[in-house]
C-alpha cells in the first residue's frame, strides 16, 4: 500500500483538519487523523466525538487505504518540510515510511476500525427532517463574533453552553446567554421555509471562526446533527438537544431611558475603571446626569480608587447603576465597530439594553446585560 | 506635596524602569517603584536587590518628595491614559490623587523608608579599585544575544549563571556556560588598560538586552557590583562573586576533522529531527562522510524515527557522533546569521567546536558542545 501527496497540498488539508483533534482527551484514538483513500480521492477526518472535520484531496494511488495516523506529529513533521513529494509506504508492522527527496521518516499507524465513527446529517435521515440553508461565510463569522462571548461556561445548563439558531418568518436569530448577559442578532436576509430552534455549541462556534472564508456556506440540520460544508472542508456537529431558555421573556419592554455615547469614550474609561475594580465583585458604578455619565470604581483590598467623566446625552430620571467591569468591556469590545451606542434602563436593579445606534441593513442587534447591586 | 508631569513621559520612563521589578517575590515591597523629587528632578528606582533600575525625568515641582508607589497598578494606570497632564497629590493618610482633565484616581503610597537602599559602584569606592570602559549598545547587545542562551539555569554552580567578563591585552572576552555547551566571544576593540574578570548575573543580561539601544553604554566596575549607564538609565547589578571555571582548559585544541556545512540546511533538518528524538534524551546523531552529514533521530517511546541528508564538506575520518537537539538547535538558532559553519570534531567522546566560516572584525567566535553517548 502507498500514495504520493504533494506537501504543501497536504500542509494545507491538515491545518484546516488540526483544530478538531482535541488537546486533551481521555480517549487516545481521538489525536489521531483518519486516513481514507479511495479511488484517487484522499479523506482526512478528525473528530472530538462533539465535531468532526472532513476534507478531501486528490492524489496518486492506485490502491485503496484506511489508516489511523498520530495527528499532531504528522502535522508537525509536514509543516516542517519545504514543498517536495512524500511518498506514504506502508510496512507491514504498523510503520508507514514518509519518503521525500532527502529524508526517510517513519511513524506508526493504526487500523481505521479502532477510529469512531463520524456522524453526519444523513445518517438521520429516518428519523426526521433534514432543513437546509444557506449563509456567506464571512457573515456567519461575524453573526458569531458579536455573541459567541456571552454563551455559558457552566456546565449546569447545557443549552446555555450553545449559540441558538432560531428560524422564524422573521429571519435567523443568533441568541447566546450565560445569565449575566444575551446577546440576541436577527438577520432578517436569511429567509427559510421552516421555523425551527437549533443549538449549536461553543466549540462548533469557535472551530468554524477560525476556517470561515468568504465563501458560500451550507448548512443541514437534522434533529441531533449539524453539517457546515465550507468550499472545501465539513464540519459535522453533535447539537445540543437541551431546549434554549425563553431568551425573549427576559428582554425587558419598559426601558425608557436613553443614554447615548461615543462607545470608544466609555470603553477606554471601562479600560481604566478596571485597573480599580475589585478582583472579586469588578464592580463599576454608572452614575448617570443629563449630559455627563460619571464612572467609578474602588478597589477596597489595596485601597486604590477611579472615577471619570464621559459626555452624554441623556433621557431620563438621574440614575446610579453597577455593573461588573469586565462584561461591561466584553459587550463594548464586540460593539467597537459601532461610533456611538444607546443604553436602554429603567432601574438600579433592570436588566439594561445596549444598542447600536446605526443598525446594519437586514440586521437587528440587541445586548442585554444584568447589572450588580452597588450597596453591597 | 504635589508634582505635575506629563503622561506619555511619565509612561516612556516607568515602562523602561519596570523589568526591575519582581514577579514573584517574598518581598512586596519590591513590587514598587521608589519615586524621588528633588529640585524639579524625578527620578525613579526600582530593584529586585539583585538588579536595580534608575532614570530621571524633569519636572514642574516646588516641592521633594520621596514615596514607594504600586509599580504595576501606577504603570497600567499611566499606560490606558491618553496624552494628559498627571497631577499627583499627596493627602496625609498615605494616598495620592492622580488627577487629570476627565478623571481622579487614589492609589496608596508606603513612606520612602520602607524601601531597600539601592546599591551603587560608588559606595564601594573605598574597597578597592573601580574600572570602566565604553561599549556601543549594539554591539554588547550583540555579544549577550550570541551566548546568553548558553548559561547555567542550576543554582548548584553559581558562577555559571552569569556572563563572564574578561578583560585582558586581548580584549574583551565574554564567556557562557552551563558545562555541556560553551560560547565563547573576543571583542578584540575593547581594549582596556586593565586585567580582570567580572561575573554579571543572568537577569542583568536579560534586563540590558532588552532596553540596550544604539548609543553608547558606559560601564563601571567595583568589586560587587557594576554599573551599566545607558543615555537615559543606569542599570546597577550586583556581581557574582564566586570564582568563574577555567573555561579555557575545555577548549580542545587538537579537533582536526573539520565539517563545513550551510547553516540554514543544518538547522532546518535538526528541527525537524526533534520532532523524532525521544523526549527524555533528546538525541540526534550525525553520521559523517567525505560529502555527506547524515542526520537521524529516534524515538523508541513513539515508534517514530527520521533521517535526512545534507552536503557538506568533510576532512576527516569516517564518524558517528550524538548530540542533544535542543543544544545543537540552540547553537545554531544563534548562528542564523551565519551562511557556513564549521563543526570541528576529533572523536565521539570529545568536545566539538563550532566556529562561523567568516569570523566578523575584531571579533573571534568559538562554541563548544558536548556530544552524548550513543550506544545507551
Amino acid at each position: 500500500m502507498e500514495f504520493k501527496v504533494n506537501s504543501k497540498e497536504l500542509e494545507k488539508l491538515l491545518s484546516k483538519i488540526i483544530p478538531a483533534v482535541p488537546t486533551r482527551t481521555p480517549m487516545p484514538i481521538l489525536e489521531n487523523f483518519l486516513f481514507e483513500v479511495k479511488d484517487g480521492l484522499l479523506t482526512i477526518y478528525a473528530t472530538d466525538l462533539e465535531i468532526s472535520l472532513k476534507s478531501s484531496l486528490n492524489i496518486v494511488s492506485d490502491e485503496n487505504v484506511e489508516v489511523v495516523i498520530p495527528a499532531r506529529l504528522l502535522n508537525e513533521i509536514v509543516k516542517s518540510l519545504k514543498e517536495t513529494v512524500i511518498h506514504f509506504k506502508f510496512l507491514p508492522n504498523n510503520k508507514i515510511n514518509l519518503l521525500t527527496d532527502t529524508g526517510k521518516y517513519m511513524i506508526s499507524y493504526l487500523p481505521a476500525d479502532e477510529f469512531p465513527e463520524i456522524a453526519s446529517v444523513d445518517s438521520e435521515k429516518g428519523s426526521g427532517e433534514i432543513n437546509e440553508f444557506s449563509i456567506n461565510g464571512v457573515e456567519l463569522r461575524q453573526a458569531f463574533d458579536r455573541g459567541s462571548f456571552a454563551m455559558s461556561k457552566e456546565e449546569m445548563r447545557p443549552a446555555m453552553m450553545g449559540t441558538l439558531f432560531e428560524f422564524s418568518k422573521d429571519g435567523l436569530r443568533f441568541v447566546s446567554t450565560d445569565g449575566h448577559r444575551l446577546v440576541n442578532l436577527l438577520k432578517k436576509n436569511i429567509v427559510t421555509s421552516f421555523s425551527q430552534q437549533y443549538v449549536v455549541p461553543e466549540r462548533a462556534v469557535s472551530v468554524l471562526s477560525k476556517i470561515l472564508d468568504e465563501k458560500e456556506v451550507k448548512i443541514h440540520l437534522s434533529k441531533s446533527y449539524a453539517s457546515f460544508k465550507l468550499n472545501d472542508i465539513e464540519l459535522i456537529t453533535r447539537l445540543i438537544s437541551q431546549k434554549y431558555p425563553d431568551y425573549a421573556s427576559v428582554i425587558p419592554m419598559e426601558n425608557e431611558f436613553l443614554l447615548k455615547v461615543n462607545t470608544k469614550d466609555v470603553h477606554d474609561s471601562i479600560k481604566r475603571m478596571m485597573l480599580f475594580s475589585t478582583t472579586s465583585t469588578r464592580r463599576v458604578k454608572f452614575s448617570i446626569t443629563k449630559d455627563m455619565l460619571n464612572i467609578s470604581a474602588e478597589d477596597l483590598d489595596i485601597g486604590a480608587s477611579g472615577e471619570e467623566k464621559v459626555k452624554c446625552e441623556y433621557s431620563g430620571d438621574e440614575l446610579e447603576i453597577g455593573f461588573n467591569s469586565s462584561y461591561v468591556n466584553d459587550m463594548l469590545s464586540h460593539l467597537s465597530g459601532e461610533e456611538q451606542i444607546i443604553f436602554k434602563l429603567h432601574s438600579p436593579t433592570k436588566a439594561v439594553l445596549i444598542n447600536p445606534v446605526k443598525e446594519k441593513e437586514n440586521e437587528e442587534l440587541i445586548m442585554l446585560l444584568m447589572p450588580v447591586r452597588l450597596n453591597t
